[in-house]
């Protein structure tokens, strides 16, 4: 599978799923991938999950979205080559790509209190790599990147401070999951809202992100695991899982949050919102215990919508905060994630309910859209 | 000025500011006050601060008020009757009213997470004693309690859980003030904000509560206290107590949020909403720096108005939370800050704009509306 590069060779090919424009299919193409400049890495995706935001950034309501793109942020792979001057992985390192960076240079990463650095964000946002310039191609169009990812493709080249090298024993083909969702819903419980043994919580959505809130909850040893859905076929896997109780909103005659304070006398001592719905983020806060609940958004909402409550909510001890890749820091703790996912910590395969080659990426769209998958991942080698 | 009780005697004469409607101006009556009760204390009020919560209520604005009632609720006083199986002062005592219990046994007070005691809540929200009944009356009609103080009469009755005994070489003309105001801003600031050496504040609202609030950050060694407020004549007394840089929002050309943002290259570590206005708590929330900042809401919005933010907001780091009477547990912490302040850690003389006796207590409402007072201060022996 090594890549041999001729001299004077600036480029390579790869097979793609272009992303042409808004809301339509994802088309594969042979594109053109420059070979890395200083500070880059090419990495050969071994296999990338399906995430929400990918079919939400495609259906054209993202504001930051840009065409055409390669998507895909939920990736594993291997380095085949490296730019000048890096030194952090080498040719033949397993890596998980990072949407979130860790320059451990910047005002962020030097706080020790945010894992969101902020290094490569501008250009990130613009499709670009930080030198303000596309590494895909197809017939002399520029394609962009995505999330500084782009997953969607054999070979991708990304920043080296968006890698983290992980054990290379770990079925690339599973961990890449810690990429995004499984990261971002255990981070949730274990990093950002520090749950402990004992903790009552409330997870609102029971897709790929709450399913591992759920995890998360199990691993820091809460008391109670409340799962909050409104499609019932979540609700087998979220109780395998170690949800104690599941509820579905459509099927009681109250408010849920009202529900759930009466159900944990007081409310819940955390609570998490994995769906992106406004409405769910205040449910979500106002079941949380008067005095010391918290409330974690993790869903990425729509352009322009807003979150509101009553400020007495608030005033009464409760506290609203957020999440964004579970508050990990890529290269210094997704490793560490990686080993406790060989340790048996923690299962990835219960989330993988389809696998399908690259050139059927379409139908991985199709079967989230249909609430049918909690995660397909596709090989790039299938 | 001690009292004498005859035997079989139930009930004393008080001189008393009645609310006896929404929106007129207090009474001065002498009320009848039913001595105390089991688990009661007989205190005879020295002074009380007039707060803008008083005025709230008696504009008809609050969901809670009930009339007619004697409003106060930032008092001093000394004990001068104890109700059976009363242990924790006696007569003679020295005592800030606290409307904010501490019973040391309810699930919130055992919880180690919060101040907010609710051991006496249900029936204090609605003017009684926690026996249901009141111990206010004139000509045999019932008269409320008010946030389960009521200092706004010579005597009142308390809960004993409702009663810090402070130093009593304490001026109580002065410490009173630490029953609401003062002890709320120092208190969002230390107790529930945590802030440290160094870090950034901007304080919304220079009104006695928002004074506290520098007051604190000073005495934490905020780096940098922004004060923040529409009225311009605020800002001597802000910079005196320790506010580095004063704003008025009516007087720049961006929005506030906008301004501090750049003014502290990406926002403050720390802020205070000292005012109850919901479009300020928004500008408090967003004026916080990306990964880290803390929003804390102190001032009491009218009812049914709401907050609200993009979700972005926090999910990019920053945390919304609410604080009442400064996250402080009265009856274990009061005492200590009145010793602070015996020890000259902070002033209380620079928020007594004014004092006048019981009787004038119009003046002070008058005052506060005008914007001229940061703290009227009744004294029941003028």
């Amino acid at each position: 599978m090594s890549l041999t590069i001729a001299p004077g060779q600036t480029s390579i090919k790869s097979k793609a799923a272009v992303a042409w424009a808004a809301g339509e299919p994802l088309v594969m193409e042979e594109v053109d991938v420059e070979l890395p400049k200083a500070g880059e890495v090419l990495v050969r995706i071994v296999a990338s999950g399906v995430c929400h935001t990918d079919a939400f950034t495609l259906s054209g309501d993202d504001p930051e979205g840009v065409f055409p793109a390669i998507l895909g942020h939920e990736g594993g792979g291997i380095v085949e080559m490296v730019g000048e001057g890096v030194t952090s992985v080498s040719v033949g390192d397993h890596v998980i790509p990072l949407y979130t960076a860790e320059c451990r240079e910047c005002k962020f990463c030097k706080s020790g209190k945010t894992n969101l650095c902020q290094a490569v964000r501008e250009t990130q946002g613009k499709g670009l790599m930080p030198d303000g310039t596309s590494r895909f191609s197809k017939d002399g169009k520029t394609i962009y990147h995505y999330m500084g990812c782009s997953t969607f493709s054999e070979y991708t080249v990304l920043p080296e401070i968006s890698l983290a090298k992980v054990n290379e024993t770990a079925p690339l083909e599973e961990v890449c999951l810690l990429g995004c969702g499984v990261t971002t819903g255990m981070g949730a419980v274990l990093n950002t809202a520090k749950v402990k043994a004992g903790d009552t919580v409330a997870i609102f959505g029971l897709g790929g992100i709450g399913l591992s809130a759920i995890i998360g909850a199990r691993m820091a040893g809460a008391s109670r695991i409340i799962g909050v859905d409104i499609n019932d076929s979540k609700f087998d896997l979220a109780k395998q899982l170690g949800a104690t109780d599941v509820i579905n909103p459509t099927e009681i005659d109250k408010p849920i949050q009202e529900y759930i304070v009466e159900l944990t006398d007081g409310g819940v001592d955390y609570s998490f919102e994995c769906i992106g719905n406004v409405n769910v983020m205040r449910q979500a806060l106002e079941c949380c215990h008067k005095g010391w609940g918290e409330s974690v958004i993790i869903g990425v909402a729509g352009a322009g919508q807003e979150i509101s409550t009553r400020p007495f909510q608030l005033v009464t001890g409760r506290v609203w905060r957020g999440t964004a890749f579970g508050g990990v820091k890529g290269r210094s703790e997704l490793p560490g994630i990686v080993e406790q996912y060989l340790a048996g910590e923690f299962g990835l395969q219960e989330f993988i309910t389809h696998t399908m080659p690259l050139s059927d990426i379409n139908q991985a769209f199709d079967l989230m859209h249909e609430g049918k998958s909690i995660r397909s991942v596709v090989h790039m080698s299938m």
